[in-house]
């Protein structure tokens, strides 16, 4: 192939606009969203709230004072940017006034910081408590993803809850390429939550969860069916389980479903469970646990 | 111990080339392929298909143009250079040959960037029609791990096919780096493909999918055991699931072996399947979705 | 809002150290460790055991001594410095005498690296032979995250040998983060180990594991409980299995609590473990792999 | 001292607007030009007059097009927001009109940029026709300060006369920095203009130069004195030199004040003028270049 | 040639430290200063007295309160250890003492940093006054090189002074680099001074300068001649000029020796003086300003 | 004027090779040599002659040895490569056999490092007696800028010597930029070979100076006229001044033609110097320096 015409028609085709694309509203005029600028945001975020855990320089005591400040500051100039930019793509917005109120919205995010510190404090609490593996709450927050799972997820629903969800989401996708751990930012979560090891964790859009609540790697709190419109497409009405307080659930169980797990319940690991279960249970897979079959034969 | 000595013998040791490094041939003399360059190159790809959603500075229509031109013509820079560097650790390939032909292969990928864009927009029209908390396009676009993957797997398969299978295989990983979704590049993936979540997900080097599939969280399409030859080397021969058109994969489903799923199919969470399925079955877990075991006892 | 009085108000706040904070020791005056300079050191390590993999520039043969040679000096005075950082967070060290042993202990690990580079070579090997989708040991290097992973523990174990326990579990939670993977630097791993696809692995702090055994994605070596001290604090005891020669433990299986798996034996997919298995033996899922029940109903 | 009081201390006299400041008008509360974007913009301009010369990265002649038009799309986007920030400092600029036209100003600079390219190429010709060191044009370009002090003038005396003479002073500056060649942006200087060494040029705001004249190092077009108004504030009136065509000036000479020489004239080395000069003439120092005084003495 | 042995060899060579390096002590073993932290200090400096001019990024008047703290913070932390390595090369200092004083010696620097602000904006004053060609004082900050000349000038003379000469000269010779003006950190300069274009000018040691003085380009400030001592080293003795106030010294002009130039005087351009000098003066070339000579004649 | 159509009409005029560019040779296909590449050389180059000056990180004195042989590497590549590059632009080289033979070249250039070496501790300890404001060796090498200069000037003439003038020229112009002192790389300079201050020196293509010789700011040693070929070209022959040993020159004076100062000859600030001076001469500007005239009348 010659590269000269290969090259220059590529070009030509990929300029143009194809009809999917047209009908997907994927290609926008103005400037997007920025991920950059949004994970840039999310690092001072945690900054602030862990102060000296992630410097990159030495920030001394002294300094620290300026440091949170300007560090308030940016984030509050880089959110207010970002959702600006985002409203114009919430179809239930009224984008002119949202636009409007991307100041105000970033400002209400910013009075929310305190109250998102003093819950990933709960939060790094109940890990340190539930693994004998932890040496200290610095560990804690150093080494276990749930921190940041947790820290991208308290400031998602935020802002999701604020009204900007697309903002939201590419901040729980962030700590679920990192973690492993796929919270949706409209899941309400209460204190004291942990989640060991994590891995495979999937925590859906509608899921209540209460305070105390801890779970283990591969966990699912999935929905069970969609209920669909007239015209085939997904509705989004409440599909996902409620966890009451102090439930346990252990690694690759999944729970589907609107269902309630009452309070104080145990589920055992690798567990299906699709139906309520009332308080203070313990759910397990049984026989499997038991009885393993052993055997000599050739093949799995 | 004294640091002079030890380093100086430590730098000693790590100079001389062992013999398991010689008989592996992983010490090599010429310049080998740069993970580096090769992710900057999908940055490119990705980019270019999806204009204005990762632009690191602000874009306007105008300067759209330019930039797409140029980004190709670095995609093919970057790509025909790595090309000349993995030729070379390709055991099937004819090196000679291949050196000589990488500026046309790289020519050859060019060319089908715009098939792959097409072929993506379809994953992203799956995604969107799947998922009842999508709330537009751009959303799945932004925030679904499904995207990214197929990304990466689309241009790795294209490399694959071309005869570049080192190339192809560091792409995939890198996504599955990001997603925890790992597809071999040799699978072979239609149209309309979707994932939902994703972490723990692995498609196997000889899987056929058809159009229309879609699968959740941890599933596997993999091998149910190997052949090896007579000195015990395991063989490439298929060895990985057919999914025909409109297949639906639940979470943490495994389907082993040589097997056909036939389409319109739904294979249920957490099932194993390793025999044939035929076409409009339901396969599911049974009891234990309908049963689960309550209990007060101790201990889990 | 005002944006001046709350920005204002809210850096107060965060200035503020709150009760839970202190109790959790979670604000340091000194300089703590740094994340991005042990993530630099790793990436030296990286590039002196595996030379050439992942250079970010054309290194020549001549250049390769004294690169080698400059690198083993940077990974040594990131060490010394981290650690000096670090030790005054290990509740069990002796913060003094550690605080005078980094040099020491930068030097006993520098030492150390040949035979990490001896035991991931045979990692390398272990991975070759046991997938059939290996095209040649530097495609395992390149693409495999088992090689990441296992860098990353085979240098964390060491350090959590020699004592540094904290920048042992940044640096396994850096592999983590990355390929999915979870191994606690406590954990006792033998020779010619390989995991493949990896993603949701989890082996705890204190599983030992022999020579030649092979792991598959999503496989769990954990505890079944935890023993309590007269607080409620979980007690740091063996709680993980053992794991003898030549064992294969295949996809999404979990292994619980302290029990020895034996020599020779397999471990088939999905199964749940919480009792010993003796050598040779074959443990699989039984009847849902033979018997997938098949519907026309509505519903999963 | 101590630091924590004196540097508290330090910050709050710092953030104090003292009087001076207050009345020079130095505290701004918008945003200033930027120095490091104005400076980027030059970058971009020398790159598209000169392309190929100042590249970072290798850009094939396929990749030009898009390249020139990018950075062109640049350049305009740069200067925009530029003038934007930069007309508030217009004293003599009816700043809010100015504001509106920035957009109009930036596309009507953007069209002068074909005649700068085209006189800057005049001065590489002189320049090469005049040094017999010289051995290519290209050689002009790449190492020749007075290239890169005319680009910057020529684009500056541009800016200056569409309205913008912050900024203008700004480029002329970066230019002097770098070469030690100060020429004002209200300077007008024709074609085939070159200067040799150059250090220490000085061409004053009022000067007027015709066609193919040569400068060497240390020459200054000046003022001889100034009008100043009843308040002794000096006045911008013409006060510095007319050079005709084809003049001559060797280093260090003076040429001071509103005075005319004459075309086709050579003015020598170090020699002082103040009065007009006729066409055809010859200026020089006379006895002191024909009679050094030899002395055996001591001391100079 | 050979590179493989050349290379060798001469790394070999440039290792070996020859006898004149050793002489001259310009081999140390420690950490010497780094000329790019004091360049880095220095942009700290200029931004924290001239608030708004340099901002790489977009400051808020709010967050200008924690930038100038945090700057200042960071001013004193690079000066203390740049000085702790500094004192070393200080022959006259008693370096044990200086080490432990670095601290202290910081942070009397930064107590200074209003008054170096105070003296430089009475600098902008007078520049402003002295230049018909000025619209703002916002220009000369952004664009007359004495402003940076005199803020590296005025840091350098408090360094030098509080005893770290050094680094007081590796900042002057920044200036000098930057602007072609020279001035050694050991002048004393008054109150409201003024350079315009500036090139050239040197302003030795042991020059004194009064008030409201002001010079242009190429002007030296220089000693006659050297006392030597018996071994023929030169001494550092007052041997440059004093300047009384509202001297105004003329281009190119060379006034050299411990001469007094009387207050209120004025040195025409290239003139030599090397008497002293009474007030109310002024000094003229004479006969070359008002004869030039006019030949016709060949050559120059 | 409308940006759409303005824009794209600029960027096809400049994309349009007018024709004095194609008779300059200005727009060449190829790569050419990059400025910033020669840059990075010459930083390379200044650290291995003046190892721990210039570091940027900390390098240990175990380290010193792996970095010099690396930096040896390194400007060993990127000289090739450069060579390779400007050869293309050498009218009097055979190009084809010069691009053979950049390997060789860039060979010979490194192997006259250590004497580069040599000679610049000679410069080094020249300044160091000729200044008494010097306080150490390692001040010079700091902060005097006849150091930059003649690093620059004797690796350009090592170059020039060689072969490869544009490269040579493009270093010289470097420290044009950075010092105001412009020294042809085809000067012959002798050892212990000082400059002070500096600004405005210029050294011509055929100057000859021995060893032993100081200069200080503004000296000139040019040429007087120019010796053109009958279509008045300039040709390049000897036309620079020839300085024997230990010749001083102060301030200012200028040296012009194929002229001969005689060794041990003092030549005083100011003077212009076109005929031959003998051995053990002074010369000085005699009146000018002993009658200043002074005068009380208006105007200068």
């Amino acid at each position: 192939m010659n590269p000269d015409e290969t090259l220059l028609a590529v070009t030509q085709q990929l300029l143009h606009v194809t009809e999917p694309e047209q009908a997907m509203g994927l290609r926008h005029n103005g400037v997007m969203p920025s991920v950059e600028a949004i994970r840039e945001m999310m690092t001072l975020i945690t900054g602030v709230i862990f102060p000296g855990f992630f410097d990159r320089e030495t920030v001394t005591a002294r300094m620290r004072q300026y440091r949170i400040g300007m560090d308030v500051e940016r984030i509050y100039g880089i959110l207010k940017q970002q959702i600006g930019r985002a409203v114009v793509f919430c179809e239930h917005c009224d984008a002119a006034k949202s636009q409007a109120a991307a100041h105000d919205m970033a400002v209400r995010f910013v009075a929310l910081l305190p109250e998102v510190r003093r819950l990933l404090l709960t939060d790094v609490e109940a890990m340190a408590q539930s693994d004998p593996a932890v040496a200290s709450h610095v560990e804690v927050v150093y080494s276990y993803p749930v921190v940041r799972v947790m820290t991208h997820y308290r400031v998602a629903h935020a802002l999701h809850t604020l009204g900007v969800p697309l903002i939201a989401r590419i901040i729980t996708e962030m700590a679920h390429s990192d973690t492993g751990i796929d919270i949706h930012p409209g899941a309400q979560i209460g204190e004291y939550f942990s989640i060991d090891h994590g891995t495979g964790v999937v925590i859906g859009a509608t899921t209540i969860i209460g305070n105390h609540v801890t779970l283990y790697q591969g966990v699912t709190l999935g929905a069970r069916n969609f209920v669909r419109d007239e015209n085939g497409v997904p509705v989004d009405v409440p599909r996902h389980p409620i966890l009451e307080d102090r439930v346990v659930v252990y690694s690759n169980a999944s729970i589907l479903g609107r269902i309630r797990i009452g309070h104080d319940s145990v589920i055992g690991g690798n567990v299906w469970v699709t139906h309520d279960v009332p308080p203070h249970s313990r759910v397990q897979q049984g026989k499997l646990i038991e009885l393993p079959h052993f055997t000599d034969g050739a093949g799995i």
